[in-house]
């Protein structure tokens, strides 16, 4: 069918089961070939074509709420809801955003781009629905991996305790982000494996009825297995404890399955977990066969072989010279452990399990665990070294502050895509890292200008013993500079003077510089002489270095991809004011005060004038005598 | 016993078992009449007194690891490795701190002001101890409110999964802080009424191999039933299926029990939980026949009676006026909905539960979730009221960033515990929330002068329908000041005058406030006439009379009882340079970058200069020609 000429999800409901395997065909057509030019999560909502189908098809949206956590399977979702024609968009500049978004429809009741939130929403909805005296049903579809986020499980125990009705669906694809860990997975595997969860439960009861009485204490014990027939099995046991209905595990590409299944949890009173096996990338040969995590979310690709689109030549991936780095280092110093939280394929850490599997921990999407390991890893003398990006690190906030600031302990953060992340949007954008960071006590934030001083910094953050160090490090690839050979240790708190100038300062660090310098050369023709310094270490600033300045009668810009509010030139700011230097010119680039969307990262920077021309300009307002001369 | 000779545990391994009752009966009285006169968290710790004796007697501290979650039933542990001298100081200023502290003893080898870090921390330990092939046991002990923790079942589940040797100490005393809430808590009621696991474990393997088998398929059950025979119960199952072992549920008052199961629990492989049923307030009848969480913690009491020793004739708590304001609103805006992680006592929300009991949630300790539950509610056309402390909010940031802030939805966040807290030191200070919100965009953030400001502040929030709002207020009470019958709204981003003066103006707002008018009082006798400013909103700023006053010559001066680092002061800094006021000055009071510890608030601000005596010396600094003048 035309899947551009779709409005709403209404039409499912008349469509006969031959109709409906055709739209699942064309939708996984549209899917494989859209994303082939435009990149996307293709294997996730290729494994969920059924599932949304028949829930569109069984509970009236927007009426009823579906909520899908991690929103990066809502594509299926999107095309029934009227939005095919948008997919040439997808991921880009004021296109069709990745995830749900409450502005594009009615039908995106939750916005879900971190994971693990949809039950706590489901439970205030559910909540709000019961106090208005509403009746509508509240559907949160919920992944196997973003199950393990700890606030997911708060929100399983709330639930099951409040017994308000809602339908649970756990999409379990076996796999998660990453193939998935932790004792939840092999309960899921135990379930799957344990058959029909309903079936075994009535043959059962009549089984039990034929079991002869051994004396009184037989008796008491077959009524107390009668009693205890619902935790008989490996089954649902574990959500029929938390005070769930479990259903399934049934077949989430199996039409007649869903329907009869969610037909009737819609009739059971109290929270329902539907149990619901699908297989990430169905459909699709190159994504199916994916034991690796690689067909998650990808760039465009060739549909015939599935080989990815990639340019090539390219500097290394900074999570790569990261990682490798650490690796490197691993080999001499034995404290060395790595922890990543659900990201070992994004954080390229490989490499460094298949080399040191002992010293390696995927611990599930579960970020304020792994901050804490790592404190207590800190505790024993060890070197952890927590791998985790910038976005997923607010999560574990409270962590670094009460677990590794606090004490002060020896754990080195690789803050991962800081700054602009692109596609992703909204949700993922690390620019909060320096604002949230900053004010905790002990720490030490520094980001390198290339991936020369990447590979330095890490190597100065492992030796590093004073208490807690972080990196932050861009999305995407290095420059391309050439590396030396031998670690090198940099001075906590030292900047580096790239270009000398007598009329103006830039201070900045990471992906601004390249941008500064340009600026600045550009600056010299107009008759400005700019100095350029790479101020890498955020916290601590390089007090010599801001004396210096601050006694000379330069103007000061500070440019930073972060947020204004709290951030690095808050802190040139905060320094200025305190040692008296109060009559200086300071001005502040960054990222203002608003969430930023989706888009390639350059034309977001356009977006938010934080550009080459945007610093000649200021650069021009700060040095007005020099602009008359000039 | 003379409690105060003790130097090490190590002398418990020799005890009988009359001088072990004699000993906690002295350490019972110890308890009960060093806290008559400090106060402290007494419930918890009369509640685990034998306990503590058995894992000290059992285990080798500090070789073996013992981790309390949370800290504050810290207190026996601290006795039995010789602190019993420093009770006369506890959580006074300099004085021993309530919760376990590293610089204090060897034996603290975790600090946990915070619930449910135990179980990762140990977990890190535990990857270290097996990596440096070294052997000693492990010991988190979690009590039964903090295990709804999210973290704590991240770990559970991590744990689980990797088979570490690790004892869990389930201290279940049926009420955590408040009485305990949540699908979890009925899961533990279940397994203290099921009797005891191991001991029905054995009976039934006895029982099953009588069942005939009836034809093929009876003998199939049976055989299934044997192998499910660790699922068969209500008890430990929820913990089996995470992959531990289950002990218990075992009378943690009784010696002989406790000292088998945890002989028996050193001797397994892979992790176990030892379930261990307490009475918190155990010993002492006041504390034992609680039910409301009274006496959890509390100031100092007469014996005897067990009254509480009170301040007569005070001003409400800041708690209660908030919470009662949100009450009276409630009577007419059914909008209204009231949420707290598992603090209904010390957010005073007790009044609320009783006149709405359909409209107040206590979600357990699970700040994340219960900031998305607002957030879910929100999205629904209710107005949900988030009650929780400072300290704790730092847990739910990503949820205010990512679930509130970013779809910009109508949730009002009452930051309680704002500022210096005082007794309960360094964990709990409420310092950091200006600087971890201030850079969130869409975020109100307030803070009130005295109690009235404060209601119609309540007021403000609850009418306010354009985005997230937090009103932030201190532990305490109010200053007593007359109440307005009819509640007002301020309009958002709008300052106050206090107080004219010519020569400088001190922006302040809060706690602050009377020390700011005290010291402009004094100053204007040196001759500096001083402008106060109530600066209310701390995001928004009023821009406006920021403009007048930079427009105007006058110093600047700014104070905060909150960190420096990207606080309120520095957005006085960013809006003057972001305006090209350079000239100006502009300095700032605040708490500096370190950690604060325990004490009394007066010492502390004492301690960091946020003293009357300081502003005056401020103001005289900034405005040396008045100075000379005078």
């Amino acid at each position: 069918m035309d899947l551009l000429s779709i409005k709403s999800p209404a039409f499912l409901k008349s469509l006969t089961m031959d109709e409906l395997n055709e739209l699942s065909a064309d939708i996984r057509k549209f899917l494989i070939e859209n994303l082939s030019r435009t990149g996307g999560h293709i294997g996730p909502n290729l494994g969920v074509v059924e599932l949304t189908i028949a829930l569109h098809r069984c509970f009236n949206s927007p009426q009823d709420k579906i909520l899908w956590d991690v929103g990066h399977q809502s594509y299926v979702h999107k095309i029934l809801t009227g939005r095919a024609d948008q997919f040439e968009t997808l991921r880009q500049y004021k296109g069709l955003c990745g995830f749900p978004k409450m502005v594009e429809s009615e039908h995106d009741v939750w916005e879900t781009g971190h994971s693990s939130t949809s039950l706590s929403a489901a439970m205030g909805m559910a909540i709000a629905r019961d106090l208005k005296k509403e009746n509508s049903h509240i559907v949160p579809v919920i992944g196997d991996g973003a199950l393990t986020g700890g606030m997911a499980l708060e929100a399983l125990n709330h639930i099951g305790d409040e017994k308000k009705n809602m339908i649970v669906i756990l999409n379990d694809n076996e796999m998660s982000i990453a193939p998935n860990v932790g004792a939840l997975h092999s309960v899921l595997g135990r379930l799957r494996t344990a058959g029909k969860y309903n079936w075994v439960k009535d043959e059962l009861e009549g089984l039990l009825k034929k079991i002869p009485a051994v004396g009184g204490k037989m008796a008491q014990t077959a009524e107390r297995l009668k009693d205890s027939l619902k935790y008989l099995f490996v089954s649902g046991m574990f959500f029929e404890e938390l005070g769930f209905t479990y259903l399934g595990p049934i077949d989430g590409h199996n039409y007649e399955e869903l329907f009869e299944n969610l037909q009737y949890a819609k009739k059971t009173e109290g929270p329902v977990l539907l149990h619901v096996l699908t297989k990430k990338g169905k459909g699709y040969g190159p994504a199916e066969l994916d034991t690796k995590g690689t067909w998650h979310g990808t760039g465009p690709y060739k549909i015939d072989t599935g080989d990815l689109i990639k340019p090539v030549g390219q500097p290394p991936a900074w999570s790569s010279l990261v990682s490798e780095t650490v690796r490197k280092l691993a080999r001499t110093d034995e404290r060395i452990v790595a922890i990543t939280p659900a990201m070992p394929v994004g954080s390229k850490l490989l490499g460094f399990a298949e080399e040191f599997p002992d010293r390696m921990f995927d611990v599930g999407i579960a970020e304020q665990h792994a901050a804490t390991v790592a404190a207590g890893l800190a505790t024993q003398g060890m070197k952890p070294f927590l791998a985790i990006y910038s976005t997923f690190l607010q999560r574990a906030y409270d962590q670094v502050v009460h677990d590794i600031c606090r004490p002060n302990l020896n754990v080195f953060i690789g803050i991962d895509r800081a700054g602009l992340v692109g596609a992703d949007g909204e949700t993922h954008q690390g620019v909060f890292d320096i604002a949230f960071l900053r004010h905790v006590p002990n720490m030490v934030l520094m980001m390198p200008k290339d991936e020369n001083e990447g590979q330095h910094m890490v190597n100065t953050a492992v030796q590093y013993n004073d208490g807690p160090i972080a990196m932050r490090f861009p999305r995407g690839n290095g420059l391309g500079v050439a590396m030396d050979e031998e670690l090198k240790q940099i001075p906590i708190g030292s900047w580096e003077v790239l270009r000398e100038g007598t009329d103006a300062a830039i201070l900045t660090f990471g992906t601004t510089i390249p941008m500064a310098m340009k600026a600045a050369a550009l600056a010299e023709k107009q008759g400005i002489s700019v100095q350029v310094v790479n101020a890498r270490f955020i916290k601590p600033l390089d007090e010599t270095m801001l004396m210096r300045l601050f006694e000379s009668d330069m103007p000061i810009l500070t440019i930073e991809e972060a947020v204004l509010e709290g951030g690095f030139g808050s802190a040139v700011l905060e320094f200025a004011h305190d040692r008296g230097f109060y009559g200086h010119v300071i001005d502040r680039m960054g990222i203002p005060d608003c969430f930023i969307e989706h888009g390639s990262v350059s034309s977001l920077l356009e977006e938010i004038d934080l550009t080459e021309e945007a610093v000649i300009r200021k650069l021009s307002a700060m040095t007005p005598k020099k602009q008359k001369r000039a």
